[in-house]
């Protein structure tokens, strides 16, 4: 049976472990949100580490307790870092975070999703139309053969990602997270409900990105679950308080660092959550 | 003869149409000021999204309402994607924004804004040494042949721009907008003067691009005369606003997006504005 | 015999002086902190500009009053930009600033940073690891062989660089920064150690980054060891004075650059400083 004080404590646990060792997470990210990740993972505790190349690329696969790769703007030298790093992380066991930002956008971009479905991402961080569309890319239950993506923002709702969340989590071993106004994490056997955040997370560019940003600092010190869920946890108690106090999209970034950098273990584990078994599959 | 009133008019439908239908304006554009672009973009109701790659970029062009190309920082799959991309938005009626950042420096760049002449773009921004050395670039009236641009900044007064602006509406058939104390925006046989703004928009990287961004948003929405003067109009509203609020370019840069974001489609009829007909020539 | 008062005193100009002439250092700089560099250094007055191509890098190199290159995220146009730019400042003298972000990292980052050896970088700017790290590649005192750089964190002391930045110093002819609680400036022949800032900047990403760029408009101005010293105590008295009003790191982030703006030339002669000879080499 599931346990949710047990989930809970195990989030406060991730929590102080961060803020305790100060772990390095990697990451190849989009530049138009990589300052935001790396302020964020920062703010929680983390150490971030941005590159391109692919040996230093493997450099921070290796030297890092985990990674996080973002898709969403692609430069030529993806095509052989991305790859050549997803293989290091899976040969090594090292947990990795794959943000798969515009999925159905571009060849290169469906390429190298394809290629990492080998690699076996240990988290996806994606709205509800990326974690379908990447289902349906990775020919698995849940997803659509067409994408629903339009630019970078989602058409469809968190709930109707459940099937491909799940799917997607079963094929990796590892976990899914669904951001929307309600968020989703799942490890194919359990599917958590996280209650909070705000309606500035959709006026600022980057709530999504560097919650996978987070989730890699995480998933240096427990489960991919674990890690997707307490990120997850952390923006949802975050993204409530900072909009309190501010009156715009522009404050709200600055105050939501700063939440984030306050934000205890005990908030996690005051925070709304609902913990059912994926049994209906 | 140029009515005044039914100008405003059209420049409140837009911010309210725009604010109605969250419509999607890709850009290419710096890695300095990209993160502003986006969230100014997202504080005026519109939605981003950003590429390097040129079928992405075909991608953006086709999916979006409007797009945006900013030259501020050139790498080296410009050269493929920008004219490809400005040919796909020239073949299909797309409009599209061209922010002429730092013409005159090096050759690629020379020689995509050569390029870029034949594609007509929609609207052009830029501060008056750049508006007056594409002139030259292209030919046309109020151009010069040597770029007066230094780095990023402007030599020269807006007024001084005023012939090269007319010019260049003329040829592309569009609008362009020159930003600096006072600012102009022509469809090349009117004229309007804006008013407002603020000291701190020179204190901060970005100011220029992100207008240019936003000019994109409205450009799905209305005429681009229209657009390129109601996001001159926003910016100079949230500008004067966000001042007398702060005392330092950091807490400007915060205000500024949360008056973008709450400024109404009133307090765009409201703001001072001259419209005169272009009739010297 | 070194004279205390002659150094703040020449700060003070140095101070004066960017805010009287508005000069502008060009960068070639990572994209995860790009925005805080240009916004810092327009904050102290002077003018920003980034690019990323040869010919582009040559004409910033030559139009501005020095320039700053900080290797964080290397593209693969680096290889050739790079070098070529840094030839081209050390044949035209002009000063220029060094950031070796994470030394010992991938096979092009050790090149590159080998090449800068023989152009003799006026300003180098790092923390204690990178300083070390640096000395230790081209084989000068206080150097180790192996790179204690983790990610783009310290694990050395300021203290334990003395010897290498010494060495540095030496080497090129011109100073060398070593940021940290407390930092280091030297000349080879005179060690400045500056006191203050906050320890919200290991909390944000960039201070060190943007200290670069300040320090390389600064040396537009003044000599390179006056530069380094302006640049470090302009950031340790806005550090400081930005902590006292903030709770957190997206706010100190704001508060730190409208302090860089707010800082005055007396502000400079009032903070903290050590001065002391190189004797014991």
């Amino acid at each position: 049976m599931v346990n949710k004080q047990e989930i809970q404590s195990k989030m406060m646990q991730a929590v102080e472990a961060v803020r305790g060792t100060n772990p390095m997470a990697g990451s190849i990210t989009n530049t138009v949100t990589i300052n935001l990740v790396a302020n964020a993972q920062l703010a929680v505790g983390g150490s971030a580490a941005m590159v391109y190349l692919p040996d230093e690329a493997e450099f921070l696969a290796k030297a890092g307790g985990a990674m996080c790769i973002n898709v969403g703007t692609l430069l030529p030298i993806y095509e052989e870092t991305l790859p050549y790093v997803a293989k290091v992380l899976h040969e090594t066991g090292k947990p990795w975070v794959l943000d798969p930002v515009a999925v159905g956008i571009g060849s290169l971009r469906t390429k190298l999703l394809q290629q990492f479905k080998a690699y076996k991402p240990t988290i996806i961080r994606g709205n509800a139309s990326e974690i379908i569309a990447l289902a349906g890319l990775w020919g698995l239950d849940g997803g659509t053969e067409q994408s629903n993506v339009r630019g970078v923002d989602s058409t469809d709702s968190v709930s109707g990602a459940k099937v491909a969340a799940i799917a997607l989590a079963k094929w990796t071993g590892g976990a899914v997270a669904v951001s929307g106004e309600t968020d989703l994490v799942t490890d194919g056997s359990i599917m958590a409900v996280s209650y909070g955040g705000s309606h500035f997370m959709e006026k600022i560019t980057g709530a999504g990105c560097s919650l996978g940003g987070v989730a890699a600092v995480y998933a240096t010190a427990t489960s991919p679950f674990i890690a997707a869920l307490t990120a997850t946890t952390v923006y949802n108690v975050a993204g409530k308080r900072a909009e309190l106090k501010v009156d715009g999209p522009g404050s709200f970034q600055v105050q939501f660092i700063d939440e984030l950098y306050k934000t205890t273990a005990e908030d996690i584990a005051n925070n709304s959550l609902d913990i059912e078994e994926v049994s209906f599959l």
